[in-house]
């Protein structure tokens, strides 16, 4: 495809950009171990992250207002804690857990790959994560956005219109100049439906057994790595 | 004062970083020129930003709903161009020039004073500039932010209470861990009205004559660039 009316690229971030398995299951082993507990840790990972969509549709069908993911991860920590045999945690550490997702690290490609399609593309994360939780990760991993984008934003969900087209907006372009980057058919589906490019790159390592391999739809691109993307856009390393 | 609680510092942009006056005089002589016009540039530029606090006043009262500052730059240019001998312009032009203020460069201490800023703290522009005009002038200017927050995230204007709390908010911090850095009392008076703490930074050099020489209001920091501003909160060279 022609890529020379792209002008923004905006990507996914959890699972997309950063491992959020290994790290969530990481940091929950680093303070609950002391903690005496002792467990399977990706499958904490697994079950917080199993809360993720539901929590979300509260908000997405209006029955509550717009709330950070932070909080969310919060509240839904509480819910699967009983599951793996913790009846109460300190406040300290639940905040402290909750930030995991604050310390995740990018897929080894994601921090050379961005910052070479940086020089030609305005460049966003339109993730589900709140403004701050982008802020961390940026900053542990080196990435170098023009603007937060997404959620916080957009005061919504993806995959509801209103965050991919609050996000073409905020650049001043139309959405046939934005393509969303990411790793899951049912977000490209919807930038898709809303007049958004599409760039499909495979994270067959985000969940084993699970992830999608290949685009579940009709893409633009379709990539493994952010480098790889960069060589289809026509940027050479 | 103790800066030690002070974890994000939120800059005002046009007058305090960016030399709004000499850009758009420029701008509009390179672009008005060779259309056959001549005037006295820099009145130009004082006429147009002398339109800035009516227009968003019209927002900030309710009587508009929010609209972005490249539009109402648009629709004020429009009005104050016959003041200047110009009838009529073709809309590329009007385009072209309305986007002067995404041209403007920064005074020279600040692309070395925002980067030893950022090793301590987390770094936002509040202005009333949209999403869109503080991308174009971050990177022609080298500016490197965590997040653009402001007028477009708060969908208010500055002075505003909603912009300077949304801002905190969005960095997940309170009021008091957040500190407003402008040349401006106004803007000031109200960051500290609404909790934050408060750097006065001089830019006598924005409007001859006119321009704030020293803060109007009480001030945490009162200092002459942005690199002072980083040895009055402990970050030596």
């Amino acid at each position: 495809m022609s890529a020379n009316s792209v002008k923004a690229l905006f990507f996914d971030v959890f699972g997309t950009l950063v491992d959020w398995r290994s790290g969530v299951a990481r940091d929950a082993e680093m303070i609950l171990k002391p903690l005496g507990f002792s467990l399977d840790w990706p499958a904490l990972a697994d079950a917080w992250r199993g809360q993720y969509q539901p929590a979300m549709e509260e908000v997405r069908s209006g029955r509550l207002p717009y709330t950070k993911l932070d909080v969310l991860h919060r509240q839904t920590l509480q819910r699967i804690l009983p599951r793996f045999g913790i009846d109460a945690l300190a406040d300290a550490d639940l905040d402290r857990l909750t930030l995991a997702w604050h310390r995740l690290d990018a897929w080894p490609d994601v921090q050379p790959g961005l910052s070479r399609l940086r020089q030609r593309f305005l460049m966003a994360p339109v993730s589900n994560g709140n403004t701050a939780l982008m802020c961390d990760l940026a900053r542990r991993n080196d990435f170098r956005w023009d603007a937060i984008l997404g959620a916080d934003h957009a005061r919504d969900f993806k995959p509801k219109a209103a965050v991919y087209l609050a996000a073409a907006d905020a650049f001043g372009l139309s959405p046939s100049e934005c393509m969303m980057c990411a790793a899951h058919g049912s977000d490209l589906e919807a930038a898709a439906d809303n007049g958004l490019r599409t760039a499909f790159i495979a994270r067959p390592e985000e969940h084993p057994g699970s992830s999608d391999r290949r685009p579940r739809i009709s893409v633009d691109i379709s990539c493994r790595t952010t480098l790889d993307l960069a060589v289809h856009l026509g940027l050479q390393g």
